[in-house]
């Protein structure tokens, strides 16, 4: 489904290394008449937004691409088309892996430009994330103001907690020193829902009781995690695990001197999301405020954890559409 | 510092399996003209509780060795000189490994039942213990509750959530597929803490930030889990975690018939803890009560989460002091 751009100068990344020829996989959905709107994926996604997010972006959907025009690119660093450590470093002819550079924010943020660049859109009506998603947008709002009408930062943050950083690290640890991405993804699975999903969704029932105890998989708990993990080997690159964890781990736009964003902010946080919980967005909104942006707030009810920003949770896609849409007819 | 109990006929399993010979490392303090008071040791403890637990054991602590006579045996399947998977299996001459058979919280608390036989204890007048250490007092005071004047439960579950439980599952994947204890350790470690405990002692402090970015150990949260696993590493069995991790899964005293025990019981818990909280004290004290028990329960305050129970929290020992003294002299 996506296409990919292919830029043969590459990017400059922030650190100063370069990666050339830069590949970028995105998709587009609407009438490219429309207002645009870009969506920013979060870690373990890719550009079909209206795949992974068809709660909010489709036809009738929060984000109606009926309505906008929609963009979507997997992220650099990513192992969905766009160029990461799984690509064919020139200089060798080998893949990067761990030969691949050190990324920030701003570094994803500068490929969606540059993408956008190519494409000849100059200024997008929104831009739209969750989670890692939302990091990318508000890096994007506080360089380029001007380039984005109104962010839409899903379940986010602006300062991962040594308790993030201390789950991102085992994951880490877990690929590097043991290859076994499959333990990196469960445990953070774990961190995905909230405790409340997985009693509503499992509680202690085990699919074999009359079999007895077991060392192994019992628990319909521990099948559900056996499968997480089994499908996601199967689809992702554990180096882009690593890259784009670190980049959210470093991730602090606010400890840099920030003027007055244009962009006008929703940020949008879920009661029962314990990994980027509703202090992340309060701490968002209080440093946008301080430097006197248009922001408006919502915490949300879903039983669902962080997972929530993937889920059919109608109070918050409410929100997105009315600040989408309103807005939109607004400013036509 | 530990004796060593050697019963040649062993021990009969619940499960019918049987351990032959049997040995029990134990430590004593105090008097044995004092009244008795049992520790139940958690999931990574030993004997030695005047070492592990030195903040509520020892002269002049909550648990005073000038007042009472205090004992503390290694778990069966431990690896601090009780026979466990890492002794030696004497139908093969090599170690059990993961021939050990499965244990339930009911062979745990026969061999503490067993060492107190040999040592001539028939009464005690207290029980002590955190975490799984508590979990092995209320079957014991369920089962025996002739046995156990007072039992203290600190931070304890009678019944671990899907969350609980599908942590412990990912720590055992990374042991059985992996042989990542570390990997197991450092996530646990992280349940153990709260999240304000580790911000207040890293928050995102770095070692080295003048040595640029790395996908390896940067964050001082990130040496902490490294050090914590090394330490761990290089004392600890990971076929004992596996085994005594997969007792507590299987823990369920309430799901059975039980009677009104005449054990007086203290529940502590403490507000930080996200592994096992409130909640879970709350439930035993339902269910006790339900069962016409005598029962009383506490919330302290502390920022260290499950940890607390080994820290010092002033409200929690004096609880714990109260509960055991002023019982004490009325007993004598």
């Amino acid at each position: 489904m996506a296409e990919t751009l292919v830029l043969p100068d590459g990017i400059t990344l922030e650190s100063g290394a370069r990666i050339a020829p830069l590949e970028i996989a995105y998709c587009t959905y609407g009438s490219p008449e429309h207002p645009a709107v870009y969506i920013c994926h979060a870690l373990t996604g890719d550009a079909e937004a209206a795949v992974w997010w068809d709660q909010l972006v489709g036809p009738g959907r929060p984000v109606d691409t009926d309505r906008f025009h929609v963009i979507c690119a997997n992220l650099l660093g990513g192992c969905k088309g766009t160029t990461g450590p799984g690509s064919i470093n020139p200089a060798t002819g080998e893949r990067y892996g761990l030969d691949f550079p050190l990324l920030t924010m701003r570094d994803l943020v500068e490929t969606h430009r540059a993408l956008l660049r190519e494409l000849g859109i100059e200024r997008l009506h929104a831009a739209v994330g969750g989670s890692l998603g939302g990091m990318q947008i508000l890096q994007w709002a506080l360089d380029h103001p001007e380039e984005i009408g109104r962010a839409v930062l899903v379940c986010t943050t602006a300062r991962l907690t040594a308790q993030n950083i201390a789950f991102s690290k085992v994951a880490r640890h877990a690929i590097l020193e043991h290859d076994a991405m499959d333990v990196a993804r469960m445990m953070a699975h774990i961190t995905y829902v909230s405790d409340e999903a997985l009693r509503r969704k499992f509680d202690r029932a085990r699919r074999r009781p009359e079999a007895g105890m077991t060392l192994r998989t019992d628990f319909e708990v521990e099948h559900y995690l056996d499968h997480q993990a089994e499908v996601f080997l199967a689809r992702f690159d554990p180096h882009t695990y690593l890259y784009l964890s670190r980049v959210m781990d470093y991730f602090e736009p606010f400890a840099e001197p920030v003027t007055a964003p244009s962009t006008r902010f929703l940020l949008v946080s879920f009661d029962s999301d314990w990994r980027f919980g509703t202090e992340h967005s309060v701490f968002i909104e209080q440093q946008l405020l301080e430097r006197g942006a248009d922001v408006v707030r919502h915490e949300v009810a879903s039983p669902w954890g962080h997972d929530s920003f993937l889920m059919n949770v109608p109070e918050y896609h409410e929100l997105v559409r009315g600040f989408l849409y309103q807005e939109a007819a607004h400013a036509l």
